[in-house]
């Protein structure tokens, strides 16, 4: 390839500041060094991770930087010793890493790859520990280790999935966050079973992913909470088969569930990010067996609490990352399973912009009405 | 019988008051009505949860009542309708029922039967929630639906378990609660596999037991926890391999566990019911799959809590109640094994006194040298 071991200079929205819009801006984008993989990207969505880090209230959050985390690209070059992805090759940047070496990946147990995540929590390459994007000679931090909102980004081999070139990218890109988190949720985290009550709190991205792989996995009830009666026609389309919005009620939200579903629902799952919810998550479980899973991300500094009690009698707490899904092995496997129109993907695209308005695509997610908004770059 | 049918008069400790002494009493305990078991008690240990209650801590204590929860007699005789054990039969009374009928009972996924909670739950017999004791006429609460500080005590017939008439009763009342509950909460709740690494918080007998069960399940490290180091020696006894004493280290006790396994043990348990250890405990599991269990009761109003981010990389909080044994079916089971010697109970007993002493045992109870001590009636 021509741009083979360049530097390349693209457009890329930087975020120089917290709370201040993006900036478009000239990147360069040095040559992927031993163990990296420089991509193309050529959709990315937005995810409100990108936001609360934008927002500045994630205290790991570094600036300048270039945010993104849910894309699908061609793989422009590689560096020495990657052998699994060559250039051409159609990817999925995966913020969780799959090493396949390390105690974690060995362990069975988790998809928690720990290899790069010592160089991807501050914003730079493992390698040489320094980034591969800067603007007029400054270093521009890398994001999730993953940066996609750039044409060109710099990834860890660990980190890119290979997939089905024949997938449209600009729908799998979803792939590489909400969809399969919700989706892994129930069925690596939960394990959900068939006649199960399910209980799904906030009816956005992540929510619907968990209703739809609910209904996948058979459930009998799956019951929608949100306060925005609005979500619950499009919540319908995704499997929720009753709605309840807390502000109807003067009981707390648990002791609804509970009286709706004779004791309590037997899975529940948290797609907000908010501590108490949390809590009532937990508690609208029910006794003996129920098991909550904590799917969204609490602000820094919160904690939950509630009484013991609560898991003496049987209830259990849980919390999943990226639906328990191993990236490089499995983010192909849910992109095939797209092409066999076994999960959705197209419905949660409520809108696409360009990289040039992405601004507007934050204003969008912010709204309750967008679930995803895909940029062409 | 000559007793069947008629009013027994009989010796038992009466709790009039919280924390005042116990009052050995002549007490009349009325024959068992429909479902219903009388059993004469021949030998009860002593709990935690009975001092607990006796304290005036637990708000659904209720006074006068007769304590007691572990402990193993013979079946005096029996009320209308019950099968399944009749007079002479050797028996267990258990806290926690099995009626095999129940939603809980029938799903498969928990101990925690619901038949008779309503009724044992304020002290009463579900048949006419009326109590079987009284003295000079006053009614007398039950307790836990066993009541064994007393030489007769009359229980509801899915809480009987009817074990092995070879089997030692001055043993195998310890099969009741603690015991049980320290191998359930290894083998039912958290299903430790063999190479594991675990932490035990409180190295009473619960948490004794939580090592013998650790052991029996084939774990590496069994690493105890107590600020009494006179317990280590003890411990050792039980499979605990390392002791860590909280006041020997500045950092928090979490840090430190998590030093010492190289990023956390595999599962850990919470044997003495104090929230901020509860915490604790969950802190220092292993990122991606630690499971922390619950054992040790926490008193009333007292909450959890830790950062979500615990539980999203991976962390799991359970509890357990009785070990998640089903009583009926698997305290038989555990006699079996005891007289197979395939656990222990013996080395648990560090003390023996009689009825009129009981006042004595609670003392002892709360001195650090005490494990259980057994009461002769």
């Amino acid at each position: 390839m021509a741009t083979q071991g360049k530097v390349i200079t693209c457009k890329a929205a930087v975020a120089y500041e917290a709370n201040k819009p993006l900036v478009i801006e000239d990147v360069e984008v040095a040559p992927p060094q031993a163990g990296e993989v420089r991509v193309q990207i050529l959709f990315t969505a937005l995810c409100h991770t990108d936001a609360y880090t934008w927002s500045g209230k994630d205290p790991e959050g570094l600036f300048p930087c270039i945010l993104g985390h849910e894309a699908a690209g061609i793989v422009e070059s590689v560096g020495e010793g990657v052998t699994e992805v060559k250039p051409g090759d159609h990817v999925i940047p995966c913020y969780q890493a799959e090493c396949r070496e390390c105690k974690f990946c060995k362990s069975g147990k988790t998809n928690l790859c720990g290899k790069i995540r010592g160089a991807t929590g501050v914003g730079v390459m493992m390698n040489d520990r320094k980034s591969r994007f800067s603007v007029r000679g400054t270093p521009i931090y890398h994001f999730m280790g993953t940066s996609t909102f750039s044409q060109y980004t710099v990834v860890h081999d660990v980190s890119v999935a290979k997939i089905d070139p024949q997938a449209p990218l600009e729908k799998v890109c979803l792939l590489g966050c909400g969809v399969p988190t919700g989706l892994g949720a129930v069925w690596n985290t939960a394990k959900v079973e068939s006649g199960s009550n399910v209980a799904i709190f906030g009816l956005g991205t992540v929510g619907l992913a968990v209703a739809e792989g609910a209904k996948a996995a058979g459930a009998s009830r799956i019951i929608g909470v949100d306060i925005d009666n609005r979500k619950f026609d499009r919540a319908k389309n995704f499997g929720v088969t009753e709605f309840v919005n807390p502000k109807d009620h003067e009981k707390p939200i648990q002791q609804v569930l509970v009286d709706m579903t004779d004791g309590g629902v037997d899975y529940s799952f948290e797609c907000i990010g908010n501590v108490s919810i949390m809590r009532a998550a937990l508690e609208c479980c029910h006794k003996g067996w129920g098991t909550s899973v904590i799917v969204g991300v609490a602000a820094s500094g919160q904690e939950i609490s509630t009484r013991p009690f609560q898991l003496v009698t049987g209830r259990v707490w849980k919390g999943t990352a990226f639906g328990g899904f191993k990236s490089r092995t499995q983010v192909p496997q849910l992109v095939d399973k797209y092409m066999n129109k076994e999960i959705k993907i197209d419905e949660y695209i409520t809108h696409k912009l360009t990289l040039d308005e992405i601004n507007k695509a934050f204003d969008l997610l912010h709204g309750g009405d967008c679930l995803r908004c895909v940029l062409t770059l």
